[in-house]
């Protein structure tokens, strides 16, 4: 493997750089590649694919001959004189890099070759021709590589091959026809920006570590308020670790604002409480009534209708019956994207309910939230304007790389309230700047990993129109999709009507099952359809989509996209592959 | 501004690319730069170092111009006949990037600018000649740059100048002068690892969608807990989001343990709950303590001895004192490196208290947990092993980029049983391979960021013997640096006795207080010393240090070793520094 250190170090020819491999296979790869890419780029990228090619890396056999000594061509693929320094890593540690003496020239060059084999797995990543995953069971994982962590150290060269073995066996998520997460695909910005923020490597709790990002957050923070309509984009909020994290500090804010005096004196000072939110919302909600004191059982759970939308009048009954049980109703979860439909809760009938037993609004748009920032879609969540907290994840609709999830909250000053605690070694309050920018105490953190940055330049970079346009793209997808197989042969919708959000849920029914009679019977075949065509489209790597029960639904497959890499083509394919790895079952 | 693509594009001479600069500071830099660097990469690093000039960068007349089109040269610096394609980012937008048709070639380049301005920072960040920061006030800042979010895309060359702007004012944590936090340095090893967590852009909750990761999690976890002292490695244990979640995740485990109806009822089921910690502990027991619903109350503050150790007799007559005022003590955390003075409570006489009155006993040695790592040094730990958990944060001491913190829990299941609500669209129990490795539904959160591979790749480069060396050499500068001061004119140490961490706590005396009598008056003056000399570091950008007061003491220095970076003489610069900027005071 060449080293091509940004000085132009590198620029083998694919035939001296075959390695292990089979030359047959590299020079065919290498042909196509010079082909696909201009000016020499083929032979690198050749050169730096060996990354599919990596088997059980740590074998010392395996090791791929450290060849970064080859010197005397530059990256043009012609000859000429440079003189430059060989490194050759595999008599290389870490130890020899930054910070020790001279040692400049060697760490770029290893970061440069970490870089390179970054790049080429990008770029194969989106290629359709790639696989998904290369998919093995976790025991033959394990055995796949050494991974035991050792007493001694391993040289640069053992690093470099264990980037390629993770690499190799990791999912590629920004693959176009990976779709099974809510979070999918890889923005280019985003990346680099992410890239960016590990350099950094600071904290967001003060100004004084973070003062751009802190700044940024800011920035970014307001203009989100803007876009769900508080006035002038006022208010609070905070990145936090994920959805469901955001929807702990909602609850623990809608607890604090009713009983202050919770945070001293803990749920025994408090009446028994109850949260409302649907049936088919995001077990967060739960997760963190449990973790908060307040119990799971206390968690109500609204009934939906049959497209997944929480029925305001069953909340309004229900908090009265709570209420006639000794309850004190204190936080309603309506939420904008369930997680399996993608239905959006009816948040102004919710708010006016909220409203007149005066509980706290919370609007779980984790997944939805993004449709915001399209003026097609965003009356989905028409009255979002009148929650106390919103949940919205960038990381997901707005394809901002993992993790980006916002808390927005309509209240000034009360997480600084609910949260603070005043630690005098990080937060003094005799430092020379204004320090309403240290924001660190209104976190249930400490330190905090800065997740503003890839957010705030991706919108830079596409700016609000260019989110707008990649997220009714995915829409136009999921409609594409809807359309297709609504009366297509062989397929089942779990729900009638076009789904709101990306989410398309169905079942396939192989020919085999599609006529039987029993219902019973056909039911218990087609529960374990869509387990056994995704564990074929993993061992095949073509594709990945997921699939669930629900209530008494029996397995389906939900199909969602956030992928902007995903292409009509891309639907097209999915549902052939159903049907090819489906057909005999 | 150059480009420098990794199939070597780029490569001008200094004199060509001046750029907006003044030619004779750009000559000096990069005579400099090239008498210091071999091979032509230093006039190469004399185009990137742009990134320390850089003024109000989103001002269309300080814009760089576009010379990625220079071409004509190879890095070499000798004229050949390279022929590639033109990339002008200032006509480039994000939507020219991959996905986007035909986008290969631009996407390398642009991400390969990235990279070649963070590559630039970080050689410049290890450079002593470098300030720490470029320190502006919030407002100053806010008016430095653009920064506010628009509705039209930005082109990739304004992308590029907000990625320098933003490095611009960012603090150097790699800087070998860097002692702000307890988490300082840059690790090119884990850096090169979380580069390549962001390009993998996965989700840590199903084995599913992030086979590798998760298996490193779980050999490393169980490395941990070896070293901790538990049989076999056997345990449970998880990567949160930072030290105060995972005690936070201690305490919630105490209260499951002892009350597993508390998930279901809540704290009403429950009698009212006492947690034990000393005076000097970490502010997230607190915090931990009011989000789950105990109450700050709840939280007793144990006395501490001179030195900021846990009094284990203090500890038994407040938690006799707390039954007989019908409390159930239940969780008792004791510290391993506490935050200011670095302190290790004596965990064997805290274990017998706790196991004599059936008490879970957690030990947060988020910032002293990796001394566990030195033969030298682990004894502090002693007694660790009868911890029933332990927060253990390898981004402190062991240099890992921000995020990496782990908690360790001894009772293997119980983390599942607490903290599972079976989402069946995630873990569906119908999948084809071994679910026990989807490890999601412990957690709190939904989607976790993958943290583990900085540790675990850091950890395969430098052994075990790599961190121990790493750890000690942090120990022997702040030895070095308290032996320097502790009988120097003008400091007073805070404490008594060699500190057991790397902290260091002492008061600098400018000569004017230091020989005032009134006692009440000198305290007054002292009091200002510290935040004075703090603002100047900050403005002169030479070092950061941080300082507090603690109890009855007035603000002193807290001076804290986690740079692999630092040597002696930085510790002599310090002192230098400290005396320069507070004489006058």
């Amino acid at each position: 493997m060449a080293s091509h250190g940004f000085w132009s170090l590198g620029g083998d020819n694919a035939g001296a750089n075959t390695g292990s491999q089979s030359p047959s296979t590299t020079r065919a790869w290498c042909q196509a590649a010079a082909q696909k890419f201009p000016g020499g780029i083929g032979s690198k990228l050749c050169a730096l694919l060996n990354v599919g090619e990596v088997e059980k890396p740590a074998e010392p056999t395996d090791k791929q001959p450290p060849q970064t000594e080859a010197g005397g061509t530059c990256g043009c693929n012609k000859s000429c004189n440079c003189t430059k320094a060989p490194v050759v890593f595999s008599d290389l540690y870490s130890t020899d890099l930054l910070p020790a003496m001279d040692s400049d020239a060697k760490t770029m060059t290893f970061l440069q070759e970490v870089v390179d084999i970054l790049l080429a797995y990008i770029v194969e990543s989106f290629d359709r021709e790639t696989k998904v995953i290369d998919f093995h069971y976790p025991n033959e994982l394990l055995q796949k590589n050494n991974w035991e962590l050792q007493q001694e150290p391993a040289t640069l060269d053992d690093i470099l091959i264990s980037c390629r073995a993770t690499l190799k066996y990791a999912i590629k998520t920004a693959h176009p026809r990976y779709f099974n997460q809510l979070s999918t695909g890889l923005d280019m910005v985003g990346l680099a920006a992410d890239w960016l923020t590990s350099t950094a490597n600071t904290n967001m709790f003060t100004y004084e570590v973070a003062p751009v990002f802190v700044l940024l957050e800011y920035v970014t923070l307001k203009k989100m308020r803007e876009i769900i309509g508080w006035a002038d984009g006022r208010g609070d909020g905070i990145f936090s670790p994920g959805g469901a994290i955001s929807n702990m500090y909602a609850m623990l804010l809608a607890r604090f604002k009713m009983f202050p005096e919770v945070k001293e004196k803990g749920m025994s000072s408090v009446p028994r409480l109850a949260a409302f939110t649907s049936e088919h919302s995001h077990f967060s909600i739960k997760k963190g009534a449990a973790a908060l004191g307040i119990g799971t059982e206390s968690v109500i759970c609204i009934k939906a209708d049959e497209s997944g939308k929480m029925i305001p009048a069953d909340l309004e009954r229900r908090i009265l019956e709570a209420k006639q049980k000794g309850f004190v109703p204190f936080f309603v979860s309506a939420t904008a994207g369930t997680t399996v439909y993608g239905a959006f809760d009816p948040l102004i009938a919710i708010s006016d309910v909220c409203k007149k037993y005066n509980v706290w609004m919370h609007v779980d748009g984790a997944w939805g939230g993004s449709l915001l920032m399209s003026r097609r879609h965003r009356w989905k969540l028409d009255g979002v304007d009148r929650a106390n907290s919103v949940t919205w994840n960038p990381h997901k609709m707005m394809s901002v790389p993992l993790q980006c999830s916002a808390l927005l909250v309509r209240e000034e000053g009360l997480m600084q309230n609910c949260n603070q605690m005043h630690a005098c070694y990080l937060f003094q309050q005799d430092k020379h700047y204004d320090l309403s920018y240290d924001t660190g105490d209104k976190a249930l953190q400490c330190g905090r990993h800065v997740d503003i940055f890839k957010l705030w330049l991706m919108w830079r970079a596409k700016g609000t129109i260019g989110f707008e346009a990649q997220i009714d793209k995915c829409l136009e997808l999921s409609e594409y999709l809807y359309n297709k197989i609504k009366d297509r042969e062989g397929y089942e919708m779990v729900f009638n009507g076009k789904p709101q959000h990306t989410n398309v849920c169905f079942w396939y029914l192989p020919p085999g099952i599609r006529y039987m009679e029993d219902k019973e019977e056909r039911k218990k075949h087609l529960h374990k359809v869509a387990p056994v065509i995704k564990a074929r489209m993993m061992e095949y790597g073509t594709t990945m989509v997921s699939y669930q029960p629900q209530g008494d639904k029996v397995n389906f497959f939900r199909m969602v996209i956030s992928n902007p890499a995903a292409s009509f083509e891309d639907i097209d394919f999915l549902i052939e592959e159903i049907e090819r790895l489906g057909q005999d079952l």
